[in-house]
């Protein structure tokens, strides 16, 4: 029997309800490209959730594609944009965004959260125009990629900061849904629509087969974005299939329901060894925790389990990361307390 | 009731025995980003069918994708790909390819179709080295993107003077099952790949809700390709999305069988037409057909299918554009050919 | 001794005022990057030959990198630019264009000038957006690389038909004194800037040792020109190279002399040669002509001269092209009309 | 009467030789594009002081260019570049380098000096292969944005370090001369050219009016080099006037001269400043110093002489930048030294 795996929140399908709706849509005709009828009700539907209706809403395959096509059809040659140095796109997308010309400036963090002191930073050493690159645009995850996330003042600030400063202000939202159902959040998804000029909704890790949902808060932004889709070879023939996927995730609030799912299992996990008294790398509130193991119960652990050995503490202790999922069971998880009780 | 689309080959979702497969593993866990179960013994059938175990095979969303990831992971940045006018990176990917640093030569042809002649034009007027471009790849469709396919001699001659060139040979196969079941077809799978330096067997067209299996040859093309997926936003999570379509259209040569049900469909509707005296703008033996028809003709189809009127020819007739697929039914293909009798 | 070239219009140095300048400001000290006294004095003189103190101007180094510098500066990611195929950006310039992202349109036509019936031709097969690129530049030369010019009627009506269209017009100028110098010219600088939203003065084609002026008339395509210069490599620390060159060709209409000669050479030879009974490639009215000879008159010719076979007409006669330039003497000139009528 | 500026080394314009030379040469015909004889000449000489006759050399205007020429026609579009933070392409040229494509990697350095440890740091977090970008070239400057210079031992050890780890050594040697001649130097320029892949000798900044010799030993980086050097804008058609000034520099030592001068000058104020009891921002042996003076010294000084305020300290002194050059006069040096004396 395979050992379960904490490694990822994507190692499963996608929930059923969207593979019914893959069923029972299936020899229905539509047109192509994002325009299918159950895309246009999914954007419906969003709208209501942001409650505005004239963002623009776009599906696409995955994160690294959504960054770069956001990233570089705002930008021009010679802007760049800001990043936490633990965000997915200063090191997880193997130069994504330098391919498509723009720098990525990296701010080492505690947290993996900018504040507006980050940004102003990076402004204060790049102001010998035009002999250095022009910053443009701030980018941040939430949750971010270490598993935390921002407070609803934390965001007003940094919106705040980006709006005096002339940047624009991009969220990633590739774990959107468990930063907004951790115990510890603030923030509406209303919030985040209006805190930023365009952000995504991540299907991927969520629930879905594929797909996030690019959402267009700024008006200038939102000019010919189907270009850019096209170009950068992000815009399915059968959109149809994003198009279903995000209207089942946002029927019934099912995608939150989902993320909160996902959150309670790490919480529980996470219980359960403070209980034993195990210290975490960083205190997260979300599907991720960093707990701190001696060898022998890492060894223990992985008898059954697999996850990745994060980061070597000292000579006998090493950081894990657990990561949980919409899929994740009571019964699994239970199990792994009882080996957690038992080290 | 609405009416049947003739207007494209991805206007339903997928063929069934994919859905039952998406059912079946949908909780089994399995590594991301290609390293899958599916996804290998998807690669395995393919080795199996091209009769080459050491190809490199990668599966990825969407055939613009594909296009504009084998061409710039070839390409060095001074060097250029030949296509037909008509080649659909030329025309319909709203400048992919030159968006990754790249020229692309147009050259007109009757059918869509390079022969040695055309790229040696190309060739004979870019001797200004280094003011010129060099010209590196060769872009071809089969079917091409009108409908046409190449025979064995003609892909095997422009392969050799490719070879002798100095130039790479790329086949985009977005509708490579239809060109392979052709009723005018001498072309093996195997003979594919032994013809051309890389690849891809669509599925997007064929039967599958996306996805397109880039199949290298060339050593040389191999190297590091799975850096240029992720860079330009083409890995998939969840990979075994794609992995477990392939596996279901591999098996049993349901893809053959799949692209071949197409073509029938058409080569039905063409002989229909044909016995009622049509004309057509050329004549295509793949699941496109491009009938000429009068204006009362077109508007009396058009009360009960859709389909692209595609080219005024005079003042009182046009082409029109009918597609059928792996999903068109005898039912509606009797339907329409009882609509062109009764014009 | 070594034969005369008159292969094109930059073997020679440059203009003796050019280097008398340099040798007698060459230790004042200047600032860098194009702000020291010179650059802005040959700034201000443009002006008043342009009759518009408000346009941008900035001195780069050579054609292509102009060329490439406005074109990326202004083109967002999936906009492309028209051209004439035998346009310097289209042919001649290693894909400079495609390579910062963009598609070159290249329209035959029968004399190197567009016309907006050629322009219409290109919008007319680029109707499916987002599917295709998106058109938002005219690039145009004048004088033309085969040597012909723009009338005032077709220049003001192709300036129009872009306003129309919402596209901008560039003109590429790196022989713009020999097209404004020409007999048959009706155009002045100041039509030049009123009809266009950006060109260039070719300086390296006209006497400078290198240098062409770039001249931004339209107020939106001004914002940060200079990050793109800098990030182009195209920003010489010692801008006052460029300063001084462009600020002697200015003064007292020198630019426009040094062309004029250089027409004039041409079109003396032109004359010996039709005398002669020679035919022309092309009538041209600047300083390159092709006179049509036989293989014959050709070897006679190329005893004492430098020059190319441009262009193989039959079995017996070619084309070739002679270019003059602002150094072409008299005492040469009437040499070679001497060879031609001993012929 | 002007101040006299040390803000920079390229104030002036160049030494007498080159102008004398541009007058002797003005009228020759010459071919373009670099094929001159004067480039030819230079390169022979080049080859002579480097002894090796392999060596591939082109001549381009200036550094930004240079850099960017050379790193993007080494990597494949995955690849990336890892510079000190101080490197000239991380931070002052305008994301020159991800505008072709590429992440430049900046690490914190105490002296703006590359070491092993520095490089393998970078490697160390970029193990997660295809999803992290992949290194592939060292860039270092010698002598330093900041002054500072290589010895032999360290740059053998780093030379060393990258043919281990499959990186290539790239050398911008704008300030080279200024490197290699400073009093603290044990690196000859054979050594230089052995130890790296590629590099440049600066003329810019020692005397040329514009000029960068890029100087290519590994074999692998040669192949069509000058198709890059026209696509990116960077070829002259009047290639001589790079090829006479180079030829000028590298006759009878010149280039050697002039950069040992503008660092004697440096050093004979710095001499002074010590005496006064000044600190430096770093301790320097080339032509650019940094004193720490306080806000009464700088107004003093700043009443005839120009510099860049650099750094502040604390509330009353910062620290400032003079850079001498090979223009720089004793007469000039002695007035500054006499007014640091009466500070």
């Amino acid at each position: 029997m395979k050992n379960y795996s904490f490694k990822n929140d994507y190692s499963e399908g996608c929930h059923p309800n969207i593979l019914d709706a893959l069923v029972r849509t299936n020899l229905d005709q539509q047109n192509g490209y994002g325009y299918d009828d159950y895309s246009e009700e999914a954007r419906k539907l969003i709208h209501q959730k942001i409650n505005n209706p004239d963002a623009d809403i776009h599906f696409v395959s995955g994160g690294t594609q959504a960054n770069l096509l956001v990233i570089s059809s705002i930008l021009r040659p010679h802007e760049s944009v800001i990043s936490a140095e633990t965000g997915h796109i200063f090191t997880n997308e193997t130069g994504a965004i330098e391919a498509t010309g723009h720098k990525v400036h990296g701010v080492p963090t505690n947290d993996g959260k900018l504040k507006p002191e980050h940004v102003q930073a990076v402004l204060d050493i790049h102001t010998n125009k035009p002999h250095q690159v022009k910053q443009k645009l701030v980018y941040i995850s939430n949750s971010t990629e270490v598993g935390t996330i921002y407070s609803r003042a934390e965001l007003q600030e940094l919106s705040a900061f980006c709006k005096d400063n002339g940047l624009y202000l991009f969220l990633d939202g590739a774990r959107l849904g468990q930063a907004l159902t951790s115990e510890m959040n603030d923030l509406t998804l209303e919030d985040i629509a209006n805190f930023t000029d365009v952000f995504y909704l991540g299907g991927t890790k969520n629930g879905a087969l594929l797909g996030e949902a690019i959402v267009i808060m700024n008006d200038r932004l939102k000019e010919e974005f189907g270009f850019h889709i096209k170009q950068k070879g992000a815009m399915l023939a059968k959109g149809r299939l994003l198009g279903i996927q995000f209207l089942e995730l946002m029927k019934n609030d099912l995608y939150m329901d989902l993320a909160r799912h996902s959150n309670i299992q790490a919480m529980k996990i996470k219980a359960a060894l403070k209980q034993k008294g195990s210290k975490f790398l960083s205190e997260t509130f979300t599907n991720q925790i960093f707990p701190i193991l001696d060898q022998h119960q890492i060894k223990k652990l992985e008898e059954h389990f697999d996850f990745y050995v994060w980061k070597k503490i000292d000579e006998d202790r090493s950081a894990i990361r657990l990561i949980t999922s919409w899929a994740t069971s009571d019964e699994v998880v239970d199990r792994f307390i009882k080996e957690v009780q038992s080290l």
